[in-house]
């Protein structure tokens, strides 16, 4: 079985993101592996150390490193993507969005590239993870199914493994060892629609708060909680792009309604 | 999906041998992975640095470093194990025995030790791998799906590859993704004989090689080649423990009678 070409246009649709990684070497690590399974786009948000590009263990990949997308926000890197998956150890809170053991993503991110749409795999910083704010824009979280009495990889590994499953089993076409699962992750009754990018929803959802907060719907110390739960909600509900617009223009309406200076009715 | 306790007795019976490891660092991130996924027995051949067991990115697998085995060859660390996977790069060598791609290795691996067996899979140096005389030790190498442009995996992340392989998908009883292969491994006529260990294939490797030159059967300078196929052969072959004993017996009467004094008939 000799070394095959992997790479194919459906990588390209796939991004790594890594959200405040401290250790260069872990990007190096991070860049290494996403070359060895075919992937290119890596998005660094709010890395820590100023010369993260340098990274000495990028064997291989250093343009690839070189084209790395910097942001300030995990909202920017994942902005174009319609399905954005965070990963994490489960062990100490309760998951707000549904939670795929990795060995069941792959036709999750299949028929989401075979949409024509683009997918996110979101990684935190080292000793943290996500923050309960960068999950908020995940549609779902991925679990690695590890051992509870050491759950937490090492980041460069987890990103290897998490390619590894969907580079063997979510990009390889002859084989197709799991069956699509029936009910469709993003599905809607509008088939051809695309679902709507993550930069569309988050657009909504600023509407919708700002609606919210001129209609005076709760307490300023409620805020920060609703901002949130709306998130989840967007991501949960998972509108197509025509959906979003479509209630995005009802939002802008009723927003302009309620900044109107009160005069008459 | 809270995080559960996959270690069981079979992930005793699987090792983790890495040959001539140089950088510290990466036996300790196969510790991490090892410890992540459940497995604790490491076995380390001839490492470079002396002070490996003290290495630093072993989190939560102290205990496993302070635990792992150290000999000076290969064929000691693996001679109780049934069943020798090598890895490595394909690129370079057309192999000399089976080559399975990672996401098949499973249900050969679990009925391996389904069958009362002990599995070693086993990793080269950083730089350039296992060497051949390693790799007749093997009874089938194991290929990772990697890209062509940069095949070359880090150490810390191929062995995380193979370990989330085998954990979520030859120890995970719940679920069997892959049918069982209908062709057996090492199956024989006789179901219930165990497969002989690798010190055994080895003693009987030695022992033959004896005879052939007592027996002068080939110059001298085919002795080292004469060897290494005859290592190869018998991991294909696979015999039983107990047919291994048999045609031990039978080469070592051979041997007596090829060193007797010569004699009358």
């Amino acid at each position: 079985m000799p070394a095959r070409t992997i790479h194919s246009e459906l990588h390209d649709r796939l991004e790594i993101a890594l959200v405040s990684p401290r250790n260069p070497l872990n990007i190096g690590a991070v860049a290494r592996a996403m070359a060895n399974f075919g992937f290119s786009k890596l998005a660094v948000v709010a890395p820590y150390a100023p010369h993260w590009r340098e990274a000495r263990s990028a064997i291989g990949a250093d343009e690839l490193l070189q084209n790395a997308k910097v942001s300030a926000t995990l909202a920017e890197a994942v902005a174009s993507c319609t399905l954005v998956v965070g990963t994490g150890t489960l062990t100490h809170r309760k998951p707000e969005q549904p939670v795929v053991a990795l060995p069941d993503l792959g036709p999750l991110v299949q028929r989401e590239l075979a949409h024509g749409g683009r997918v996110a795999i979101v990684f935190g910083p080292e000793k943290h993870g996500l923050t309960r704010e960068d999950l908020a824009l995940c549609h779902l979280l991925v679990e690695i199914p590890t051992d509870r009495q050491q759950p937490s990889m090492n980041l460069g590994q987890a990103v290897a493994v998490c390619l590894y499953e969907l580079a063997s089993r979510a990009f390889s076409p002859a084989k197709k060892t799991h069956p699509l699962p029936t009910t469709p992750l993003t599905d809607t009754s509008a088939e051809h629609d695309p679902a709507a990018p993550s930069a569309d929803l988050e657009l909504l959802a600023n509407v919708v708060e700002e609606a919210m907060v001129a209609a005076n719907y709760s307490p300023a110390s409620m805020r920060d909680a609703n901002r949130h739960d709306l998130r989840l909600l967007l991501r949960r509900l998972a509108p197509t792009k025509a959906d979003t617009r479509r209630i995005l223009g009802l939002f802008r309406r009723i927003l302009w309604r309620l900044n109107r200076p009160q005069a008459g009715n």
